[in-house]
């Protein structure tokens, strides 16, 4: 595959929080193989289900997403479903100083994500309608442009 | 209020992400007191719905609940409710090298927590199947004997 900027990418979204958006995250997953190497494609498997990784201990999974998060250069976290690990995932981006951008399908009037993503400063937070608009906000990350 | 043995609690539970448990909140804030001040009462108020706090913007709902966690002295994470708030907290309570419990109802069979939570040897997660179990581990948790 050939990749037009060779970004190494941590995509972020639920597992066991529940699988609701497992086809979504398949098809960002194959967008953002445009921009580099998703490290996380397994997130966008319909073939796993809410209970997980079957293969592989709790330990293992936590020491390779670690890891992974370490080697990435950027972070990119779909947050319409909630997810325990997904808000893990993010802080720890933080920490690792990533830039992070954290995707959300457009949210009922006065619904609100977690004050946590919404109101820090070092996390760029976009709401989208649908897959094409969240395409050109993941192109236009990509050229930094916000 | 006389506090047994005066510890900062920051008790972390899901608003945004769904008040289904906000009554279990309340409940385990009170039993909480016993052992010192709960830093993040707000959790258990059932007048507070998903859409979260009204009165106060979400980059002051950020800098409030971050000086709160660096204050207490431990973070106990009711982690039932996915929650992308309780994920970034239970991520910032670790950077910042408090003492960790989470607890979650027993789940069904197979069905697991986050592997972030779950496979971190730097929190203590524990499973309760009521109200009294889960007191118990409260205490022992404070008395530091696990």
């Amino acid at each position: 595959m050939r990749y037009l900027n060779n970004m190494k990418i941590y995509f972020a979204g639920s597992i066991r929080g529940g699988r609701d958006d497992s086809e979504k995250y398949f098809e960002i997953i194959n967008y953002l193989k445009k921009h580099g190497e998703v490290l996380t494609e397994h997130v966008g498997d319909k073939t796993i289900s809410e209970l997980g990784e079957q293969s592989i201990s709790a330990e293992e999974i936590y020491d390779r997403d670690l890891n992974w998060l370490r080697e990435a250069d950027i972070v990119i976290g779909e947050v319409s479903v909630p997810s325990l690990g997904v808000g893990y995932e993010i802080a720890k981006a933080e920490k690792l100083g990533k830039r992070i951008l954290c995707v959300c399908q457009k949210l009922e009037e006065n619904k609100k994500i977690s004050a946590m993503i919404k109101g820090n400063k070092n996390i760029i937070l976009k709401e989208y309608n649908n897959l094409s608009e969240l395409f050109k906000i993941i192109d236009d990350f990509m050229l930094n442009s916000f």
